[in-house]
């Protein structure tokens, strides 16, 4: 197949380097930084490189759009002609619902989208974070819609399974940004909110261990992507949100009125999930 | 020096490890536990061992208590008469101001309580979860007292540094549970609100990312330990449990009125943070 992979960031990066791994395919990229496609060609991970997709994209079977979400809806519009007939488009992006209907009146008839969001990344940005093992024995999200076509959405499935993803699992778009919202965004805003709520009365470094390490690595966080994410899924995540600090009220209640048994029902709780996961 | 460990947990029991590999002491283990002892001399990582620790003790240049914080103040009272002069007893718990002056009253004069805290440490319990390598690169803190020798305290620092850990730090027990309350058991409250706030709906685990994986890792909690430990620092969890929730609604605030400037601002904050530590 030719591939043309639009966005040469962490997660365009890692494709054209996981899909180049496999030697089964020709790959280009786009990308509108010249010092990124410079990289990927010394890299040798794609054939050829262009700061405009228009050509490689009208000789492609698979695009894989590799951008923020708010750049889609405005890379569809550009490219609505230079798709091939047969063509399937894909994205990466962590939500779904709110672009999806967008997307498809775009796109002409014989050009099928499949929405996909691979459950892997980077804290960093850009090619240099780029590899090929962020997506070894990850999760991949399908969000099938009624116009896309069987053999390619098992094609797509075929692909992500062989560039290392250990499980695909196909959902309702409303249903992935429900779930999303809770494992993905959720944690993310913990993560910022639990390094920001230090008072910085000591050097924190000093007194923490690897919990309060694992808890704020996401803290360092793509400020433009997560917030287009975040207000994407308004509505999930405060609810995701609130549900968590509900649990959270039960522990500073438990603390406050010094209810041991409480704490350790919810801790004997905690455990079993996370047991289970 | 004779060590005798109290309590051949994953603490004792990694201490055990750790000063058995170093070669330079005769290592005496204490545990009510009569497999946990056989255990531990079928590993050679103590020269004898005892459920009842008096003869031990007595022959002692340093003892190490691995127990839970409320178990410290009855092994003193019980033991008082065993510490021989000049001994050395050290503990490892995660919270101090609340016993130090108890256990000082307890103790003889010319026995030297020095109190310490290995930030390191494993989710599961019992000696099958120790090893010598949690404490490879940790932070080892000391809250030091008046009636500590110096030589002591040196002493005490030779030896957690040649056992792995990388930095000694010293502060008083009102600063060690002020900061400890923010970068141990805030973390521990959030894992445990977070996955206890899932509502189960979808088989969570095909969803998950690298961030819900971390953040949820010490939900696996010990709720024996972990609820003393909260009750133990009640005023300054509830005020780090306070300050976070203040940073959430921020989060909060500006999902719910789509304030794209605001989160970012709250985004760029928390990477600058982690990029520090």
């Amino acid at each position: 197949m030719k591939i043309t992979i639009i966005g040469l960031g962490v997660i365009g990066g890692s494709f054209a380097m996981a899909l180049n791994a496999l030697n089964e395919h020709e790959i280009y990229g786009v990308d509108r930084n010249k010092d990124t496609l410079e990289k990927a060609l010394d890299l040798g991970i794609i054939t050829k490189g262009c700061t405009s997709g228009d050509e490689f994209i009208k000789e492609s079977d698979l695009i894989i759009i590799g951008l923020y979400p708010s750049l889609i809806i405005d890379f569809l519009k550009k490219n609505k002609g230079n798709f091939k007939d047969g063509a399937i488009i894909t994205d990466v992006t962590g939500i779904k619902e709110t672009f999806i209907a967008e997307a498809l009146d775009i796109i002409p008839e014989g050009v099928d989208f499949i929405f996909g969001h691979p459950m892997a990344g980077r804290e960093k940005r850009g090619i240099d974070f780029a590899s090929k093992e962020v997506f070894k024995g990850a999760n991949y999200l399908l969000t099938p819609h009624s116009k896309n076509k069987e053999a390619n959405l098992k094609l797509m499935e075929e692909i992500v399974l062989k560039i290392g993803f250990k499980k695909v699992r196909k959902i309702t778009p409303k249903e992935h940004d429900k779930i999303i919202s809770f494992t993905s965004q959720l944690p993310h805003a913990i993560a910022v909110a639990l390094i920001n709520s230090d008072n910085q009365e000591f050097d924190t470094g000093s007194f923490i261990g690897d919990s309060y390490r694992d808890l704020t690595r996401i803290a360092n966080i793509n400020e433009e992507l997560w917030s287009e994410l975040f207000l994407g899924n308004k509505e999930n995540l405060l609810k995701s949100i609130e549900d968590f600090e509900k649990q959270l009220d039960y522990i500073k209640d438990a603390v406050k009125y010094g209810d041991i048994d409480k704490l350790k029902e919810l801790f004997i709780e905690s455990g079993k999930r996370r047991e289970k996961l």
